[in-house]
């Protein structure tokens, strides 16, 4: 069944606007990740969970802009890795700023904007804010680290008691594990490596210090991901994103979801 | 085998950038295209197409913008339809731009930019421009309109005498038959119409004149669209896109197949 | 009797807007036109057919914007030739848009705006649309071809049967011959010539190719122009302009001219 | 003899810009000069020193952009009078800073830009400071006031003993005298007045006070305007920036005029 | 008692306004002084009298923005000294627009900007009057020289009878008079030096020329700089802002001072 | 002694850019801070560190931009209090860049960004990131949150077991003591409240929900911070900065003290 903006006929998204559907906007990066995922693994990750929303609520999934904000160092390897290809910061915010106004002046009122990718931080939260200040009658739930917000038990069965910490653990065992589960055909998992920065520090260097990333990209434990893994944080990371639909958008959990369609 | 840009890992891409691939960046829009083609229907031909020469040349398919310039009446039904989502003139080319040079950025210096939507000539061109203005030793082809050139046997055999030139082509015979023949699943063409606009003159209006489109955003004959004229359309602006590479690109004509991927 | 805006005193603008009188903006370029006709003719060409309108109807002729967008190789020789002298896309826009923004503050509701360049085409409209989106009230007719409808008796008498298209078109007969007509003192007919690109894609190549553009800057038969053709292709595209004022903005037809002044 | 930009072929002007000619780049403004002058005085003001300047040495008038900064109240009588048609400080800059790099990048060295509009100030300085940043080896004269240092004898020859300070002598003794002298049917002398403001402060009020400006837009004595008073002002404006291009471009003074033609 | 908008808490902040008190904004700059004079003695300048003007009316000193437009050379030095360190015009627009529009959204009414930096001219009203544009029920005093305006007898104790004109007394005897009255601390006397630039022509030249300014940076004479004349500049500079808040804003002048708290 | 930017002259500027010294650039914000901090809390807190890390280290502190970008309701109140006054992201962005362009202008090869408020984090970086891609031989270190990292036993000391995360602790202890120890004249500690939001959900929600942010301004518990372990803080936050600057620039660490004046 069509959930996707861009499959969608004219007539058939009027329909969704007019019934009140919500509709969520992924927001990605194509950058490194290692030597075993694809460059689009947080466009892909941000997008699957729209879509995975999408089936249980009354939502439209918006296409994705693919590209995100600059990649740094620390969270993601920087700029200096062939295949990272990113926007500046005020590009960010402008061409998600249309889009969003795009999107109310269609008629949409309940919208969430759904980042994968931590340097998108504060730059979608600003598209967001501007985009709506003419708009007071819509509504936007915007979330920037959804991955950050696992369980106990979930963090524990993915880490043991070895948590790297979200910014090192980029191209390691969430999205790698992620990424087995959602669509191991992607996955070079033969590829994948275990590294570490030698240098950690809770600053940024400009330009970039070698020693504050590493060779392959990865930056904790790739090798350890697992389907296993990624069906555990799947699940919660898409109930998460599905409670707080339910929570701020009522209205579109429908409870026959053949009165969707 | 993937040619795609998103598919890469980055030392997958690194790979092709020092072979020197060739990438070809596609850009279409979001935009009705009446009641039985889907509203991607510009940035999936402009995709498809590229993936197509991708397969015969050593080109990398860059993620594509998904959103393009601005629907005029005359050529799209201009933004009064639910479903198009445009970007201003000004941040198409922005956005072009910082991609276009991080792709140079990365090291590519063969590119082809490959425009499926009437309006978003001159912007395409000038973010190309604007960005390769600082790196002499890259070459770009810009294609702003590459349905515009089918031979007299094709466009005999799509419109017969009756071609309804290419503003009020939108979402007629060649985009319905290109997409039944590519996709035909995403194609509800049991609801295809005829239909024409009741003024079409060689000047706009704003705001628009509600004669100057259709009630259903299909401005010529939807109908006559069929598969074995999407066969003949595809076939021909495919090799007149594989043309346009070999002769301007030819080191990407690899003749071993294998020594590409 | 004056109707350009410039040589208005301000009560007398003040009377013309009170009256409803409609305002049209010419935009043109400077831009290289042959070793024959001067680097303005396209601002000329665009200033005299809104003078001739203005002669006709309830028009006052803005200031020109006398700089355009860009030259591009196939269709005026692009920016290697000395003396071109353009804007960039953004630049043209936002200049365009403050002025007509500042006529429809000043009262204008009826605006024309009137393009000779084709590289202008698309940041003239997205101008004017962007203008407008928050005046609901004023309406603007937005001509970004005006020469590109000539009748066939015209075009016969013009090119016989060989037409080289209109970017080919380029400082040639058209231009030459209005020119001729309008101000022969500032054509340099000895020194026309005739010329051709080699190779005239439908593509472009940035940076530009040589063989892509002329050395004279023509790019096909100027020395064909004459008064006679300008005469006849002045009166068509006055005519043309002048019936669209007619079909748009009929109020601004007075029957008694005298009442206009 | 031609010396304007626009009545160059693109030949011509590559032999001038080959010779080392200067260019001049004349900025106005479209702004009320009262119910006797009319609204392009700034700009017309502007070209006429220019053109008279060129035709004493090796200068290209360059084409006049006649849109200049937002009319105040105090120096223009403000935005609140019918016919002002200004553009903002941004726009200014980015268009006069296009031009001014499109001449450089022609080919000229050596520029002047004469302004005459105190509106102007510091954005045509802005402009022409941030486009030479880039290229070391041209050089700029901007003369922001060019009115402002009349001889002591000329300044008692036009005010006596009663001089308002330029601000106030918006549409008054001088420009229309200038006026007069250099285009009088251009000027309604019969409707000059003369009027001033209730209230001058040495400090301005937005949105503007009504005592700031004057209803004929006259701020002082347009009534003592004559041809005399123009012809000792232009010629010694005119003197004066010559004098100045001697001083700073001495190698644009050739003794044989006829080797500049 | 505190008056500046950085020492207050919220709630007092939230009491000013509702109580309709002004806000003050200092304008300044920095940018060298000579060798006896500090880096922000344009910034410190502003601040003073605003802090001055607040002891007398109901003001609220907002948090200076430190920087200003770019120096030039006849007034200021040019960019070229050590420590002179400046905003575009465009960003200076930018800046104090949002702050003016952020005080505005606060729910001040009464505004004054108060700049001391010649060249932050015109910058200072753009961004004033575009950020009022859309919040009509605002008022803005702009006062963009409040140092031009000392009476005959001031003049006369500060200059005799030799004044050098406004731009030329850059760090020179009002400058160093003020802030040796101000803060005698932060001035290096013993350093001040007299000079004066071989060329102080009515125009500008880019890249400036070595004769237009001065090697120390002092373009009159610092050395007759006394904490006399920086009383009585400071005493009149000052009473002249407090009688235009009185004139301007007359509610702001409580009579019982207490009230104001 | 003095080691402002701001105090010093432009002659001693040169010598310390001549020394090879480095600039500490604060970051900050205005925003409420509870009814007992003033607004300018956070600006207050990023000087005084780069003060005291000036005191140890041959660093200039540059003139702080006082304004940060738009405070969030989840760590700052956001945009409804009273007396916050923000910069949109893009202003913050280029008024930071050309700042950091301009001190790169003059000589500056050592550079540190010190922000003090979770709301600039990515501004800040981009910021600096585009500044310096022009310039390959300066360095700069980024702190965006120079609070995250005191050690577990100062945590225990400020916090015991009840460390709210650092969004929560706005206006609370850590911030309250430190404003204690360093200025305890501007602080209403009699006004100090504990408070907290009913709803702290992992992302944002705009228009924000009233629930997401405090009455008070508080959201955590003021009236627990002390001199005391403002002092804690304070030297474990001054020192872990004086570590980074020895560890990146340790040639700016100089033996003796005198050296440096």
């Amino acid at each position: 069944m069509a959930r996707r903006y861009v499959d969608l006929t004219w007539p058939e998204l009027a329909v969704a606007v007019e019934r009140g559907a919500g509709v969520i906007l992924p927001v990605g990066a194509i950058e490194q990740h290692g030597p075993h995922l694809p460059l689009d693994t947080d466009s892909y990750l941000a997008e699957a969970f729209a879509i995975a929303a999408a089936a249980r609520h009354d939502l439209v999934v918006c296409p994705m802009i693919p590209f995100g904000y600059r990649s740094r160092p620390l969270s993601g390897g920087g700029p200096g890795f062939p295949g990272t290809l990113s926007l500046s910061g005020a590009t960010l915010v402008t061409v998600l700023g249309e889009i969003i106004r795009g999107l109310v002046g269609q008629g949409f009122r309940r919208l969430i904007v759904y980042s994968w990718h931590m340097e998108n931080q504060n730059f979608v939260y600003e598209a967001t804010w501007t985009a709506l200040e003419r708009c007071p009658d819509a509504k936007a739930v915007v979330l920037e680290a959804p991955f950050a917000d696992l369980s106990a038990a979930s963090m524990s069965a993915l880490y043991g008691s070895d948590f790297p910490g979200w910014p090192a653990e980029h191209a390691s065992i969430l999205e790698t594990s992620l990424m087995l589960y959602l669509c191991p055909e992607r996955v070079r998992m033969e590829r994948a490596v275990d590294d570490s920065v030698a240098f950690a520090p809770p600053y940024d260097v400009i330009p970039p210090r070698s020693d504050m990333t590493t060779k392959s990209g990865v930056m904790a434990r790739a090798s350890l991901g697992t389907v296993a893994k990624g069906e555990i944080a799947f699940a919660e990371i898409r109930d998460h994103l599905c409670r707080t639909v339910e929570f701020e958008f009522p209205e579109l959990s429908a409870t026959d979801e053949d009165a969707i369609g």
